[in-house]
């Protein structure tokens, strides 16, 4: 089969790879479409994602949609031909945080395109077959790869507990902003503000259903009259981070979604006077039920989302597009065109 | 002013009493639409429910909406002639009960229509100024009243912790079974099967947006390949209580809302081997804004309940349509017609 | 080695079987102690508890602990000779309840002692090793033995969020009420009153923390003049719940530790008007941690319930002490004596 | 009565006042004990803290204790002479933060020795009935007022969701730290660590508990081998935060009690990736009868931190003592010596 395998920073080749066997209670998946994500784009540009460095070459890409192919021993979930979401990170299932529900943060946990694990810019993967989750004929391919940012964003509402009457401000309209933007909407929120300083982007978010979208660069939070309940930090940028902090209201909550460094200034008077509870979010865990009941029903909407598609010889123009066009929301990767 | 009062079982007239003054912090409402509920019915059939029992003359009706009038002392969150929807009970405010935002629970709540509290079948009704919360323009009179009922569903919602993905079994399609479906639908429920014996509410709830409908004299539930995590328990029957509770999945939660007197036998294994949760709702608490706002925004539909309009003259065929009539859904008073 | 076999109601014979081999990630380990449980005289006298059914020859006793003496395949976890408690039931550890942290409601889950899987009345078991539990040398066997119930009682004070100032009410002073007691008394309750018929049990209780006894021969709950917040019913008797929950504050808790038949009477206009939260427990998860934390620091006394110790060729003396014997509060077998 | 007034930084007298005549539902109350706190050094000290400046003369001490001496009107709920720990801030009771059961985040909270509300540095104060709760005889006074710092400790435990089994790490041994450290042993922690540059308070923490202690001169938390759950973090010095924070472990609580400043370095990439939760506290709410209830059993030790007594003339002194003395843990003054 053929994958497009970095090599080093900036170089990525279509090369020809054994076709992978499904092991014990996996499946052989046709990849359909894959989503590239702004990590991807980093390991492409830099090589390294904090302490995971690329050492070896590797496949990226880990918001993969596809086909069933053929199962492994002791695989009875999926019949051949089902179309599937994959969860791309498998935990070991039996550490005490995957006991306790919180398979993310399983210190073992094996997730495609993080070095040394393969990803799905390639033809086909293998994956733990719990992990392949069936999507009805509603959802498109590329919708069904996008299950995967979507995840992002309801494990980051869930855990500001975001619902009907919470007033949110999503900081930053890239797909995962516009994705946060849409969960909070789908958790029940009437007023979404959405900051960026990109006007396509907060147009698109007002299509989609922000109730409110601030062009940073125009105005500024504090004048803008809004007094969110929620803050989903999207925009991994430090220096607004504590502004949009200092916007929030009493007893309301921080998800810090998008990332932004080693560390950044925390405006501690302001959370112990507020009793703000500021969290992060660490990829996601028993999201993928939900999502795909959400896409499947219209409450959030995927292929609005996405701005362009490309062959697996084209991997690195889908990762320089996302990094760089500003027309571009999302990218995506067809391995079998 | 004129008043609907009732003066024994089945006996309302039609009386002039003195416009009531408000107190310390409290506003004069001019009254004009109250929803009529069971509750309202129950007294007037049977003079009492429960421990609360009418020993004089009583005004029943806690849903109201109105226009401000005029303000006590102390009063200045309102300004005259603005359009509010009335939260009918008022605690004390300082019990541990109140102190810990169970207000809901305070011992000396003061209750619309719950003796020996008068209620709103009036022209004008006094009522602390924090409990009158303006309404915005796109809602009517009526929906201003209905914000009551959608509260208890609201609150059904937020104890069963509904969010996107949950299942919801709704038993029981009257006003408060529709407004809790409703709510289940707002709190991004996908999934909502609603039950009943009446095919003209079931029709409705399909209008309104339930996924499913059952009407339980043509089908059962265990039947029904229905496999739900929350059961929002509206027809207070007992008999068929047991049966909707063994129908909830794992790890689920089951809400009674629906009264059905003093005891109802709980399947106890059932509820053990599967660790639900059974909770009951009394009344509400902070629900007010969170429900104008799932109204004001379209995500609930509360005109849509109402089938009849009556006069203050009317109040008992009012009360009498809604026990009787399979028609009708939501019986309303407007004092001022 | 030898293993004490049910094979049939009222009929236990010791038997030599061979010795289990420890498979992929499996410890083999020599039992030390095994408590005796209700359900295990349930299973010795009934042949069943309800859809569990006896159907072929059965080894009872889930309550072990051991020492390590081999591991198998992958195995790494423990060193021969580590002293062990032992969590008795593995889920799959991939299905959403497993997933989700709740592995308790894991539909495959394979119990000790629960047909069809063989128990802990033998010389040795083998175990997953996750689910082996290193214990210090300051818990004895019999120690170590029941962190098995007392897992039953930090479930239960978990579930009904037991912690400072929260008033207790424990119904039932047998080995899992006073558990439940002590548990309440670790996780920070002062006030923790319980009751029983037997007044051996009573005194114990005292001995052990509990701030007040109830023997309800003598005096009715009612007139106790004790509010709890929280109930966890431990006595298994339907007609005594009722009372007990009424008994209950409101916002107050009940957790439904006995097990007391199909159907029990709630009381559900005192559920609604306090708005008690009603649960039962189904075993425990992600309790031994804490349970062995608990007992190794003196906080909760374990070896003061052992009241007697059989061989393996008296597990039905054992069996039989443990159901009728009013003096008799907790019988351990010791396999290897 | 005689007063304690400040005048200006550094600048305390001993002044006559009209003694406070108790209003509506309010008590009178002889002060016995106040403790002093670092919030009082501070103001004496530089004349505001934050946006909280003293602009006029202003009486501080905000934990009292006393006796009930006078009710005025509607004032019921307690006699003559019963001894009463202080709640020293009264908030409005019906803005939507007290609805919601987080009245310390009200905004019109008045708060004892909080500009410009006087304290308790007097012999008499007055307040809302329900905010003074009746003590055992078993507390004394100065216990009795120390139920106010315990508060914070609680609050602090409870935020930090501490149970049985949680491994908890306190930074800072002063009476804040200390209080954090006893509460959380009250809410079931067995290991507790704390950590301060003072032997003498670090010798007081194992005395009251503490299962280990560190030195920070001496050695770094990293090499402390400590993988706490839960960060309390009372030292207020911001170069120590970020340390403290690295330490915790996966979907650990960090919460911040001691105050440093308007920003604080937060790592977090640390945050992300283990999914922590960062929070502050301002005050307590429902705290004052689970505090009373744990002093009152013995599981904290109040009396063992107060280090000294000083009358009304000697505030100036207390309040020096308090703020250098390395000896000194808690300064209490007591007004009718």
């Amino acid at each position: 089969m053929r994958a497009a395998v970095l090599h080093g920073v900036g170089e990525i080749r279509l090369e020809e790879r054994p076709r992978p066997e499904p092991g014990h209670r996996e499946v052989l998946v046709r990849v359909d479409s894959v989503g590239t994500c702004g990590s991807d784009v980093h390991y492409y540009e830099h090589g390294r994602i904090g302490d995971f460095v690329v050492e070896s070459p590797l496949v990226l890409g880990h918001e993969p949609s596809g086909t069933v192919v053929a199962g492994g021993a002791g695989a009875t979930r999926h019949r051949q031909g089902q179309r599937v979401s994959l969860e791309p990170g498998v935990p070991d299932f039996t550490c005490p945080q995957c006991l306790a529900g919180r398979y993310n943060l399983c210190p073992r946990m094996r997730f495609f395109g993080t070095p040394p694990i393969d990803g799905a810019f390639s033809e086909y993967v293998v994956v733990r077959e719990e992990f392949a989750y069936a999507v009805p004929d509603s959802l498109s391919d590329d919708a069904a790869a996008l299950i995967e940012p979507l995840s992002v964003g309801v494990w980051a509402c869930a855990k500001a507990r975001v619902g009907p009457g919470t007033r949110v401000l999503v900081t930053g309209a890239g797909p995962v902003g516009l994705l946060c933007m849409q969960a909070a909407l789908a958790f029940g929120a009437v007023e979404v503000m959405i900051t960026d300083v990109n006007p396509v982007r907060l147009r698109l978010a007002r299509e989609l259903g922000a109730s409110a979208t601030l062009d940073v660069r125009d105005g500024r939070l504090p004048e803008a009259g809004f007094d969110p309940d929620v803050l989903l930090e999207c925009s991994g940028r430090p220096a607004a981070i504590g502004e949009a902090v200092r916007a929030v209201a009493r007893a309301g909550r921080v998800v810090l979604v998008g990332m932004g460094g080693e560390e950044i200034p925390l405006p501690l008077a302001h959370v112990q006077t507020r009793e703000l509870e500021v969290t992060g979010t660490f990829r996601y865990a028993n999201t993928w039920p939900r999502a795909i009941a959400l896409a499947a029903s219209g409450r959030v909407q995927l292929d609005a989302l996405v701005t362009g598609h490309y062959g697996l010889a084209e991997v690195e123009q889908a990762l320089k597009a996302g990094g760089r066009d500003p027309e571009v929301v999302k990218a995506v990767v067809r391995p079998q065109e």
